[in-house]
């Protein structure tokens, strides 16, 4: 900090330094990018932006749903209704994501099977690539549209900037996976 | 039981009761909600539904936390904490797994991010044929011996037979992918 610094006041956006003399030395605030940045306007430039400051507004709310695909959402059900006791409480087509969904609930959330109706739907194209199994995560927000804009604000890469509409009614957008460390994320809204 | 009931004979699916004369009394199903029902046909009408049969017995009461595997705990939850908000409330070595975890709690659930602590252990393997991404998912169940037990007994290939000692003081036992379509399916029980 310049030795001339005599004072610092806050007005809780930005934190004014002055001289003893009331020359504004610089101010701290935040960013667009909801960062802390320290701008030295007594040199005429930014000097830093050293600290993330202002709080998430994101509000998770639980998970939503694991999405898995499977060949087969009748084989693929079996293990979890007759041997783990859950209830297949519905199948959907959603034709956009050319995929047949089976919804199990468990507690808060569910599990989604994802059986392809399509070889070149995105089931389809991450089974013969990875195989059956865990294909995505979802997140319920309160918020989809306030949620996708925060984290396009702070820089985080999205499939979906905007929401849209998936299985069960709901409004999703996903982030992209190499925003997640390899996770295929979604993120989704029910009213 | 009807006083003229002399046999009993079972397809595996309906048992007939017969009389001495080989008239039939009733018989006994399962029924589309998997119970036992049992049917009077020498009077007309169903009597009851008295037993379930085939029934799970196994009760799942929660997601209970979905594992990620990470080269960098520290890098993969800022995603977690720093745009969506949630907490890393801890970080545990399971030296037996070789990893360490981070807890990221969601509702009645969490994500818990594997990092591995040994380029032999089951997370550094599994970045090495996969890549970072979703490793397993976890069923919280209210007995988990007797779930073991279940599972067994319906045939269900298991990777651990009897509970062990997981993250975060739970009792875990995994389900071998083989029977689940592909999803690394971990049991646990937390007191």
């Amino acid at each position: 900090m310049d030795k001339n610094l005599r004072s610092a006041a806050s007005d809780k956006k930005t934190i004014l330094f002055r001289t003893a003399k009331s020359q504004i030395l610089g101010y701290a605030g935040i960013s667009d990018q909801n960062t802390l940045a320290f701008h030295d306007d007594y040199f005429g430039h930014r000097l830093s932006i050293f600290e993330k400051l202002k709080g998430v507004k994101v509000k998770i709310l639980c998970i939503d749903h694991i999405g898995i695909a499977a060949n087969s959402i009748h084989e693929s059900s079996r293990l979890y209704t007759d041997a783990l006791g859950l209830k297949l409480t519905g199948t959907e087509d959603v034709a956009e994501q050319k995929v047949k969904t089976a919804f199990l609930p468990i507690g808060e959330s569910e599990l989604e099977l994802l059986e392809s109706t399509d070889p070149e739907g995105p089931i389809a194209k991450y089974i013969a690539k990875n195989g059956e199994g865990i294909q995505h995560i979802a997140l319920r927000v309160d918020n989809l549209e306030a949620a996708l804009e925060e984290l396009k604000n702070k820089g985080i890469r999205l499939i979906d900037e905007k929401p849209r509409r998936g299985a069960g009614g709901a409004m999703i957008a996903f982030i992209h996976p190499k925003a997640t460390g390899g996770v295929l994320l979604e993120l989704c809204q029910r009213d």
